[in-house]
């Protein structure tokens, strides 16, 4: 399959005309930035990176696909297109680094042409990512250390859906319930039952919760999960360890006032014996309720439409920016969209203590040397030399770095509330 | 490709535990619906169900499919699998219709078995695609007649692009951006320029933007249209005419305050004797920005962000439920979601004038005979039969049928503001 019609066409007249004029082989930058964070968070999560190159990878136009734009490109952008392949460099950000307004997220260097016609599925991968994994992380520092799994597949597309099983464990979630996320990614699937399940055990004579129960420990062993409010919570919690024993591995509860319910399971669950009987919660969590659980004997989160939706805030609002062309800086001036011309780079300045305090973009090549005292981390890696991908570090080391990025932000950083970026970017 | 791995694990599970015992081959409906609309809607509109179909019929568990699930399934789960094919029947509303809360929006009927393993890719589908389609729809209802193109692939994940131009487009929109929509749905591709190609114009003497302008004229034609706010917009409207002459297909302006600049431009462009030059506004419009342009000389706008998004409702919030059990009808019962059991079919009552009036959810088969002299128009139509579709009616039908059902709501119906859905669902 190829990604190459995962782009808008005005990228592809540009290149027709671009190529009629000469300019399309100027020699180029385009950068991948945001101007401002989703409105009141405090830091982005940078992803979509393994995901982008290997699209690249895909980007190259077979005969089905020039005979669908064929009809509005001339002969020679054709030509082009069917010998396209992207020869250029590419550096950036290394995915599950943090970003924050003005980062100089990617570069992309080559000619004109075939930087021009990355736009959108560059800018495709990282929003939505980036949006799903900035989101994602501020559940994962507000469940302090407990364990949050990922079940939204079903609140959006359904390819979106493995994309985003795959960010939100970038960001620190412990596994998904998206199958394809396992295949295509590693990403550990769980899962547990549904009510229909339980429903379908009803018989003429009525409901019948013990036989489901029976069922699924029969098929999966005591160590499965058992959803226990298709009824009655209270019986259902009886009926459980009746059937599983105290053994059982988990309750799971979907609705109600959680953070009451959760105190009386767990009371109840104690009262039986089933003392190492787990409570997982799920029902509409996003950040806040997960924090607002936090005193609750709760065991696991699971978290969909907000984590796949990005919680507010679905698009991460990149742009994709040609800044540099045959070495002068080029920048749009007509508006109060901030833009800056130039091929940039980003560092950090963190205290000994490893406690971030400024971003700090500037020319590359002439990264400032006022660090005053000031740790000073570069974070632009190689991505793409020559058109050949450098090698992907892989979704555990995106894990770490995000992670290590989380806690070297201020405390004022992690607070869930509205308010400005954690630490403030510098053009310098 | 296969669909069958876009799935949440814990169906395949409770495949296997009521293959177990025995109750995975009872008869069973399950229906798809909104609890509510999102909060503040009006009406949605059903998009996805040829979508849905498609997927349908890759759902099948091929060799490798089979291999990366057999870590938790046992022998007889996956032998069933493998065999696995929809052949059940699928009846619904029309992709196109409106719906409410609480409207049967979808019924599959089939065994537990060949049923419940549908739920995530069902309801991605039509959660997806009717965020977009909804909110597309109101858009085209505050455009008042004047074309939208959707250009927000860039804001979305690369494969719900492709998704979201065909829901747009199904809503109302006149075109898209994204090529592979053009491709893949016939839906018309359109484009103009980015500020890159003005950029890319740069040389050592400085930005050149009549250079710019005569290279897409020279590609495109003089029926193209000119973005005209890299550097100043009255400079840059007056070198479009300049170059191009009168016949100038349009200017976009992609920035500033769009009110005033939309009539100043207008006001050039006519004294410069351009009067057939259309003017394309674009810069995060939504539906109230859209609405706000009404008075102005605005010809077609450009949307992104807000369209691919949902416009603050990326998931249309439908859940897929078990209502039926060997003829007996089921429902969870612990909390306050509302859930009726039973298999359902919708109709809707309208005046003489065509205005609706009420939505009725009623059992199926026993439609309510108290209409009171008002039309009863039935909603749901055959889709599938014994596992095979029943046809497409193709999306030009689907985009007849979203025009017809914002033409007969009650005028409440198409306020944009907040509000309570234009018509209340009676459980019959």
């Amino acid at each position: 399959m190829t990604a190459a019609l995962l782009t808008d066409k005005y990228e592809l007249t540009m290149l027709a005309a671009a190529l009629r004029d000469g300019t399309a082989h100027r020699r180029t930058t385009f950068e991948v930035f945001a101007r401002r964070l989703p409105e009141g968070r405090r830091y982005g999560v940078v992803a979509g990176t393994a995901r982008f190159l290997e699209l690249l990878s895909q980007f190259t136009f077979d005969a089905a696909a020039l005979e669908s734009v064929s009809g509005f490109l001339d002969d020679d952008t054709l030509s082009y297109l069917s010998s396209y392949r992207f020869g250029g460099d590419v550096e950036g950000y290394a995915e599950g680094e943090l970003y924050f307004p003005g980062s100089p997220v990617l570069s992309v260097h080559g000619t004109f042409a075939e930087c021009v016609i990355l736009e959108t599925l560059a800018l495709s991968v990282f929003n939505h990512d980036s949006a799903i994994a900035s989101a994602a992380a501020r559940m994962v520092s507000a469940a302090e250390g407990r364990p949050l799994i990922e079940m939204g597949s079903r609140r959006t597309h359904e390819q979106a859906a493995v994309a985003a099983a795959r960010a939100a464990y970038l960001a620190g979630f412990s596994g998904t319930s998206n199958l394809e996320a396992q295949r295509r990614y590693g990403v550990p699937a769980l899962g547990t039952s549904a009510h229909a399940f339980t429903l379908l055990h009803t018989t003429a004579d009525g409901p019948d919760e013990a036989a489901a129960f029976r069922a699924q420990v029969e098929a999966l062993g005591v160590g499965t999960t058992l959803l226990v409010d298709t009824y009655d919570i209270t019986a259902g919690v009886a009926t459980a360890v009746e059937v599983a024993g105290p053994a059982l591995g988990a309750v799971r509860i979907d609705s109600g006032e959680l953070g009451v319910l959760v105190r009386q399971v767990r009371e109840q669950l104690d009262g039986l014996g089933a003392t190492g009987t787990q409570i997982v919660v799920s029902s509409d969590l996003d950040e806040f309720a997960i924090a607002a659980l936090r005193a609750e004997p709760v065991d696991s989160y699971g978290v969909g439409t907000s984590v796949v939706t990005g919680s507010g805030a679905p698009t991460a609002g990149m742009v994709y920016k040609l800044v540099e062309v045959d070495g002068l800086p080029v920048a749009k001036r007509s508006s109060h969209k901030e833009s800056h011309g130039g091929h940039k780079k980003g560092l950090r300045l963190a205290k000994p203590s490893g406690t971030i305090v400024e971003e700090v973009v500037h020319p590359a090549g002439r990264p400032p040397t006022d660090s005053a005292g000031l740790e000073s981390s570069p974070l632009s890696v190689d991505l793409v030399r020559a058109g050949e991908p450098v090698g992907d570090p892989g979704l555990d080391a995106a894990r770490r770095l995000v992670a290590a990025g989380l806690g070297s932000l201020p405390w004022d950083g992690l607070k869930l509330s509205r308010g400005e970026p954690a630490i403030p970017t510098r053009m310098a």
